[in-house]
Parts: C-alpha cells; structure tokens; sequence
C-alpha cells in the first residue's frame, strides 16, 4: 500500500478501509513509516474525522499492535471503570474493591496523572511500597487470587498508542474523539475485559468542557466498545469543582479510606457507589443497574470493600499499616489554611486552577520527568452552593516549600467566585448511555 | 513562540500572524522545528487554507530564508516567465531571446521535469556543454552581457523552498494553492525581478485540471507578485493537448529552432508570442500588450531572436554547431512511426498520458534519481479538430529500447479518440489577468 495515496484519501475527507488504518497503524509502530508522514495522517484525521467504523479499526490496530490478555482462565465477568479525567477523582480507588468484594473480577490497567489532573497509578504510588509495575504473569495471579488488580500500562499493551500519543501530544492533535478513542480503548480492549464502565467528565476541570464534546467522546467509545463485543454503560458526569475534597496522591487515598472505612458521604462517595453499581450490574452480580448500586451500597456498608482494598495493597506489596492508621503518614513540612475574607455562596470554582495549584504545590506532574511529592495537595472544604461565611477555611495547603504554597493560595483565591445569592450545586450525573 | 499553539491555531482554522508564519519557517529551515511538526502544519494549512495576507507572509519567509539577488546594476526592467507545467511547453526557450532580442533583460531560473511535466533545464541541458548550474556572480555577468541568463535554482536561493518541497511531497500535501503560491513565488522573487508573466495550464495535461482552480492559483500568484510590488500579468491557457508538436528533451529544442529559425506556426508559436509580447510590454519596450506582441512577432522574424538564441547557448557553454545544424545530433536508436487503424477526426487527447509515455521512452523522470536520455521522445502529428485518415503517422516514437517503445505505443493509442463528427480545436488563451 502507498502511504501518501492513504494519506491524501484522508486529507480529501474519504473515509478509509480496515486494511488502509490497518496498514498506517502497524507500519507506524513497526517504523517504516517516519514521523512526518504520520503526523501528517493525524492532522487529516483530526480535521476531517474519523466514521464510526474507521474508528473501530483504528482501535483494532492499535490493539493488535502488542498483546491481547487472555484471561480465560480465570471464570467470570471481568469488568473495568474507565474515567476520563478530572480534579480529586479517585473513584477508582473506591470503586476496585467495592467491586470486587461484591463478586464481579476487576482488572484494571491505569495511567499516570499529566496535566490538571492526577492519575490512578500515582496515587496508589504513595502507598509505601505498593507495586504497579508487575509482569502480565503477575496481573493474572492478583488478579485470580483477590479478584482485583491494578497495574500501570506494561510495554507488551499496545505499543502503538504510546507511539502515537507521543506524536499527537506534540503535532496538536491530541483533543480528537476518534484519536482519544482510539487510545483509550485499545488499552482497556487489551486487558482482557468483558464489559465496561466509562465515566465521561465535563466541564470546567475535565478535558471535554463542553456537554455535546463530552457526549460526542462518550458515544464514540460506546459505539467502539460494543463494536468489539463488549458491554458498555456510559456516564457523563460533572466536573465543575474537585470531586471529594482531598487533591493529591496520598491526600486522596486518604480520603477514599474515609469513604471505604469511616462511611464518608459526599459527591465522591454517590459517584463511586453508582459506577461500581453499573460494574456489579455489567457483571451479572444485579439484575438491573438500581440494584448493582444496591449491591455496592451494602458491600461498602458491610465493611468487605474495606477489607478488599486492605487485600489489594497486601498483595501488590503495600505496607497496610499505612492503611489501617493513615495518621502514620508523614506530613508535609509545610501546611497552611486559606480563609476567605469576604462572604457568600460558592458560585464558581475554576476547577483547572485548583488543578494546576496542586501541581504548584508538587502532587503532580508538568513534564514526564517531574518528581511527584507524594504528600502534597489540597483539602478543599466546600462544594458549590455552600454557605462560606468570613474567616471560614476554605482550603488547605499541604507543600514541602513555603514558596510553592504562596504560589497556589494566589491561584486558589483566584479560582473561586462567591455570590449573594443562593446557588444550586450542579447535577453530579448529567447523562448515562447504556 | 510556541510551535504547538502555531499549529493549533491553523488547525482550528484561525489567521497566523506574519510573526508566527515567519518563525514556523525561519525555525523550520534551521532545523529547530522536526519535520513531523512541520508536516502537521502543512496538513492543516493544506485542508483550512492560507488568505492573502498569509500567504503573502509565507512567500515573504520563504524568499528570505536565502539571499535576493541585487540587479540594481544593470540598468532596465528585467521580466520573467512562469509556467506551472504541461506537455511539450518548450516556451520559455522561444521566448526568452525574443524578448531580450526587442530589449528587455530575462533573468530566469527554472527547474526540472518531474512527474509527466518536463523541465526547462532538462531540456537546455540536452544541448552539449549547456551549464544551467551558473553561480550567482557567472548569472549577473550573463544576464548584463546577453540581457538573459537561464539557470537552475541554487543553494542559496529560497533554501526554505527545497525543504518544504521534499516535505510536501512525502505528506501528500503538494496540491494546495497557497503553498504553491509560496514555492513559486519565492523562487521568482529571489531573482532580482521587476516583473512576471505567469502562465498557468488547465486541461488534463496540466497539474491543475479544471478552470476553477487554475483561477484560484493564477489570482492568488498575482496577487502575491503584487504583494512585493512586482507588475503581473496571468494568462490561463490550454493544456488538452500537447503544445506544438514535440515531447522530449531535445526534441524540444528542435522544435523551438525550428520555430526561431525556420518560422514555423502552430500554438506553440502563437502562444509564445503571445507571452513574450506580455513581457516586453512589461518591460516598458511597448506601450500596451497589443504592441508588445507585434514587438515579439518583428523580432522574431527579424531573425534577431535566433541570433540571440545562438548568443545564450554560447554564453553558457552550448555548442552552437547544434542549434545551426539541429541534424548533427545523435539519433536514437529505436524510431517508431504510429500508424492509426481507423479514421475521424481527433476529439480527445489525454495529455497527461501522452507525458507518461514520454517518461516511458526515457525523456523524463519518476524518482530524483533516474537518468534522462535527451534523445527520447514523441512526435504527436495531430492537433484537436485535425482529420486523421486511415494509415496516417499519428506519432513517431524515439528510444534506445524497443520494449520503451511499445510500452508507450500503446499507452499513446489509448489516450486519444477520434470522432466521426467535426470537432473544434480548444481557445488556447482562456483568460487574462491583468
């Protein structure tokens, strides 16, 4: 096949066959195809689009271009969550064990936090000795032992996405439904799952801001998932404030203990309890989704997700003391409350900012290369529509420099808005595709 | 600058600044932008276009990404010619000692044949010792001696040029108006120039098929030559056919004597004089087009252009005893005469085959590197509208293999069709722009 005929049928806005994606796709990761011609495909692609079924063999390709985990073995529905992105979102710290307790088998393949938002593999990273590096022989193991499992991306994952995403991450075409598509799913499809749970985020912290792009990403990795045969619900969920109120690694495993162990209730607690109620549902485990959010409902009350979260860090090498005691951490050398000096309803929080603060403060990463501080972030005390009255503790910064601390209370103060009048808290879950 | 942003703006379909056009290319011919960069941006200037003001800016960076030849020195207005391409288009070797013949000096640098187009130079070249290589320094003390100089594009002119020309044509973005524009442009402006006749083919022998866009591309050429303040005069003109009757390197310059020396009349006479009639009245040596087309058409049967021709060819090292006795040239070792089976009148020519079948011969190039054989070519007897009897020559074919010469007999007799009814033969000169 010729490479730029294949590039100019996209460039003229024709759509493409499996064979030519396929073709693009594995002569890019096999490196007979530079750069320069890729990137040009990907600014076609991301003009001129991608159909429905160029998008699932865009996925296909990426997928085939490394290992497909056989987990046959193991008997029983094998469901994943995948979030798109947004400020405190643990979810998946939560929701694993919730799952898993309640029968259905999770494997779970994250990635690391990068830009505003942080990522699963990091968070579990501030556990003491928790590995997320193991060997796919190793993922099976956990996995089939606890019924859960959570490790980062290995090499042998589709080598092609991570290619291809170095590429668009510097050619400016990284914001494109089918490109994300294809990302996203050729991970998720090469873990081995048989359904999944997709929780699209929008606005002003996640990467879709507006509603019709989010619904747009939601379908599109709807549509792909069940191209592949797999069972797919789809939430579009708000992101507009941090979710929970802890931002940072340990800071939010901190807060999921809360909710795993203390009972706490709060956005973050509804939104876990309904994804892992469509996980258990996906899972056969419910006979409908009201009753998967029963089931996980009376999981996590009963203590058992608790216990199951106890059992994943044990057996991806963590130190559980860490976890039955939090307070044992080691704190910050720096901390500091923020007081608001007017008065009202909170109205608005720019939740990229209090993203971005957190970074300031060193819980997350600018560049591939940045150290992360495990214990850095932000409590964040208040949801939208709160009453905050002068003088009251909006937030609180947790930094191993003084400076960096300065640096996000300014970013803070600037990303909140108050207002007279009362104001609604925003609708947590704006659309569910099933 | 950040180049990132720069590309994302095009993608999204924003006007760049000069600023920002002007480092993409300063930054891109100094290598600190890769071409994989690079080529996303030609992707999305491709599909979303450059305006006038952009445009102009990539021609501006282009041209100074090398030196601007200075010929303040030599006193008079200096004119030149383009073409975008075609069959048998052997104009400029006509043209350009007429008009410096009636006194206007013709710095012209030209290029070569690729793809089913021939080249200027190729064809000069095909005379032995004929140097198109001149340096800048060999170009200026030939053009102030004969009043016109004809080489090949040298390293240090529009350098930007050739990079992104490679670059273009590995990304399948080479058809697109405004970074044709570019290429063109910059090349011309760097020679010195005050004036320029553009003549720009449509019809199925040229690069650009339909009317439509060979009024795009001739606006936006003349537009941008009067951008930098150079006079411009377009000509649209036809390529249906082959002009005049000779295909192949030094088939060409035979044509081209027999025209300047022997007074031979076909469309390939009248439309040179017709070009260089355009530039003589821009160089100021007639009062309107009209008489600087009767100027062309004294001088050329002055017998002062052949002389000039003579002139040219021994000021760059041409053996003139050639262009005085054109049958001294070496004869190639296959000639084959194509006799038609049938009869009618010639209705359609696919000139765009008719070059390939050229290049089958060995008179033209598909890759950088193949070799020319200045003898091959074709003969095409017939113009459209001509009556074609039974058993008459409609090509002669010349080759060093006989194998060529069937390849190409056979493409020949599928691209052209007779019809029993009249047909007209097509405007040579579709539009003026002035």
């Amino acid at each position: 096949m010729n490479t730029i005929e294949i590039i100019r049928k996209k460039r003229d806005n024709h759509s493409l066959t499996k064979e030519e994606i396929d073709f693009l796709i594995s002569a890019y990761t096999k490196g007979t195809i530079p750069d320069y011609q890729f990137s040009a495909f990907l600014m076609a692609a991301f003009i001129n689009g991608l159909n429905k079924t160029e998008t699932a063999a865009l996925t296909k390709a990426m997928l085939y271009s490394g290992k497909v985990v056989d987990l046959s073995s193991i008997k029983g529905v094998k469901v994943d969550k995948h979030s798109t992105g947004g400020v405190g979102d643990k979810t998946s710290l939560i929701i694993a064990p919730i799952v898993a307790a309640a029968g259905v088998y999770v494997p779970m393949i994250s990635g690391r936090g990068l830009g505003h938002t942080g990522g699963t593999l990091d968070k579990l990273e501030s556990i003491p000795g928790f590995r997320t590096n193991l060997t796919l022989k190793e993922y099976k193991n956990v996995l089939k032992k606890t019924g859960v499992v959570l490790i980062g991306q290995t090499k042998e994952i589709a080598p092609a996405d991570k290619l291809i995403y170095s590429l668009r991450d510097v050619t400016a075409t990284v914001e494109s439904i089918p490109l994300i598509t294809g990302s996203i799913m050729s991970k998720k499809l090469a873990e081995g799952i048989d359904a999944l749970v997709l929780d699209v985020k929008t606005g002003n912290g996640a990467f879709m801001k507006e509603m019709k792009d989010a619904e747009q990403l939601a379908y599109s990795l709807s549509d792909t998932a069940k191209a592949f045969g797999k069972k797919c619900i789809a939430f579009i969920t708000d992101m507009n404030q941090p979710l929970g109120n802890y931002i940072g690694n340990w800071l939010e495993v901190y807060e999921s203990i809360e909710v795993l162990k203390d009972g706490k209730k709060n956005d973050l607690t509804e939104l876990s309890l309904i994804l892992a109620g469509a996980m258990i549902y996906l899972g056969k485990k419910a006979n409908s989704l009201e009753d998967g959010i029963e089931k996980a409902i009376t999981t996590l009350n009963s203590g058992k997700a608790f216990d199951k979260f106890l059992e994943i860090v044990k057996a991806q090498g963590g130190d559980i003391s860490y976890i039955k005691n939090p307070e044992r951490y080691p704190k910050s050398k720096h901390h500091k409350k923020l007081k608001m000096l007017n008065e009202g309803y909170l109205s608005f929080v720019n939740t990229y900012e209090i993203g971005m603060a957190a970074i300031d403060l060193g819980a997350g990463r600018l560049k591939k290369e940045d150290k992360i501080d495990p214990k850095a972030g932000i409590i964040f005390h208040y949801k939208l529509g709160n009453k905050i009255r002068k003088g009251d503790v909006i937030a609180e910064l947790f930094s191993e420099s003084s400076e960096k601390i300065n640096l996000a209370e300014k970013r803070i103060l600037n990303a909140v808005k108050l207002s007279d009048k009362k104001t609604k808290s925003p609708v947590l879950i704006k659309h569910i595709i099933n």
